[in-house]
């Protein structure tokens, strides 16, 4: 499911959870084997698994480890463990609308086989969880695919946050690209933005592609007007939190910035969206809510305090790239013009 | 010399040379009583002073605490112990160039004066380095009182970096209409860009705004984008390193990105260059040589490793502003056009 020189972020192995804790990264590289729910609930909890479709599928390998020694003897006892088992993982990090999705889903998946006997059912738990963690992967890897078919062999690359394998099954999603063109021999040149405050681009990114063996340069975000005036960037490439319906994207902060920028250099910038982040409910980006941050995030942020005591900060975590800054959005479906995201649905 | 809110980075003090140590802030503000040239050779060794002028000004005072105590009989000797002296002071930190300016005009003024007695001499010292630092905050008044000619009451501005009242005598030069605001009663809403990677915008502008009692707002760099498109800014300002004399702008690293972003939200983008800085020897930004910085700069700058063991990472200091990015070039004679900066000299 992934390349041989992917960091998998969650792995089904030898009858246990695997995870990547990505609070030691990016100077440790600890792999955890879980084996309760009770872990899989602590290692959401304390972030050692972050970015949404990854943190379904540690859920959801949580929910088979929380109900894979039931003594259920029927289908209703089977059905009302697993409900407190799944209640319980969800109470892990109640935010992560992803990690309800996933134990929805086996919940759906358990309640079709309701007739099943009680080992066909646990199987089917464990099923279901692969199932979500494999078309996770596929996702990804097609939306590599049709971003591909927009690069080529030796170009440089812009991409900002972590929009990566590390938070998804494989491949990530702006980042697909990146690893299918190594498993194609190209020579892609990717700079990484820092992404201040939490810096995603130095910890994770920078981490992600070196361990992988692609050519990858680590900028702080103000560095990257003049990479992209030296010519050094033919694409910006970047993962989204939001596509409004008219083809308005929201991300990290500082992406906006980064898209002016390309526009202004003539360099395209493109978009790589999971189907799963195009939201038509949402009409344009002025819909979409900004969330703000803590200031602690900048002022102290790694390590030692960097600003003077009770300095105003203003830390918005996310930005609204308007649709006139895209060159294309990239999902699954296929590669679209902003302002015809809509059809990506059909 | 300084306005009553206003942090002093270097003063002269009840015959000592009071220096804050800009090493401690923002966390501490301590002042340094300095009364031999050999405590100001540690102070100025150990970034205890930084910023051109103001290290130049600490020189100063440090050769007239080097001499004052001279037994010299006569004026070869005491020209002696005044080249000794400023020999010691200059090897401080060999690449300042302001440094060197200060004692050598310190120096030709003493030869000036060839036939005073000693005393007269000494006295001659202390007269010309309060002199250095009486124009210097001359210099940076005046480039405020003109750049405030282009500000109103009210107004959002952005500053990058710290072109500001630590690095000078007095007012900073892009900061200066901030203090002179404050002066006439003026509520002006300023933004500043923390500046990775070394935050001088965290650690200084932000510092020293704040101790003046100036609205200041600390955002990362990659937030000024979002703060444009939201009306927040109306001006930006910045000092320079160099001015070239087609109008292209040398300065901290990320200006180039502020510029652009200024221009695609319609907002005017103001430079504040002390004559100093115009380099009419220079014709173009690309005749300007850009100085790469170590890379733990950017991945173990906040305390803590932040990226990978071994990444590749580009740290350039500095960037060039093209000229049709510029509104104006505010000098300490006058505001120019950048194409016209060759008048600033005239």
């Amino acid at each position: 499911m992934t390349t041989s020189t992917q960091l998998a972020p969650v792995k089904w192995e030898n009858d246990a959870l695997v995870l990547l804790d990505q609070t030691r990264l990016p100077v440790e590289t600890i792999y955890l084997n879980l084996t309760t729910s009770e872990q899989v609930w602590g290692s959401i909890r304390r972030l050692e698994v972050r970015g949404a479709p990854a943190i379904g599928m540690a859920a959801a390998y949580g929910l088979y480890l929380g109900i894979r020694g039931s003594e259920a003897s029927n289908y209703d006892e089977f059905w009302q463990e697993l409900n407190q088992q799944a209640d319980y993982l969800g109470s892990s990090r109640p935010t992560a609308v992803n990690l309800f999705w996933a134990l929805d889903r086996i919940k759906a998946r358990v309640e079709k086989e309701s007739g099943a006997s009680i080992a066909e059912l646990k199987a089917a738990v464990l099923d279901e969880a692969l199932a979500i963690q494999k078309e996770d992967a596929e996702v990804c890897r097609t939306i590599g695919e049709n971003l591909l078919t927009l690069l080529h062999d030796g170009m440089g690359i812009l991409t900002h946050c972590n929009p990566g394998a590390l938070a998804t099954a494989a491949y990530g999603t702006a980042t697909a690209p990146f690893y299918l063109a190594k498993e194609r021999g190209w020579n892609l040149k990717v700079y990484a933005d820092e992404t201040r405050p939490v810096l995603q681009g130095a910890r994770l990114t920078a981490f992600e592609l070196q361990q992988a063996g692609i050519d990858v340069t680590l900028i702080c975000d103000n560095m990257a007007a003049m990479v992209m005036s030296q010519g050094k960037v033919e694409a910006v490439i970047v993962g989204t939190d939001r596509v409004a319906a008219n083809g308005d994207v929201a991300n990290k902060i500082g992406t906006y910035g980064v898209a002016v920028l390309a526009k202004a250099h003539g360099i395209p910038f493109y978009v790589a969206a999971p189907l799963s982040s195009v939201d038509l409910d949402t009409p344009t980006g002025a819909d979409i809510p900004i969330e703000e941050r803590p200031a602690e995030e900048i002022t102290h942020g790694l390590g030692k305090q960097v600003a003077p005591d009770d300095i105003k900060v203003y830390n918005p975590a996310f930005d609204v790239t308007p649709a006139k800054y895209i060159t294309a959005i990239v999902t699954e479906t296929g590669i679209f013009k902003p302002e015809e995201i809509g059809n990506s649905k059909k």
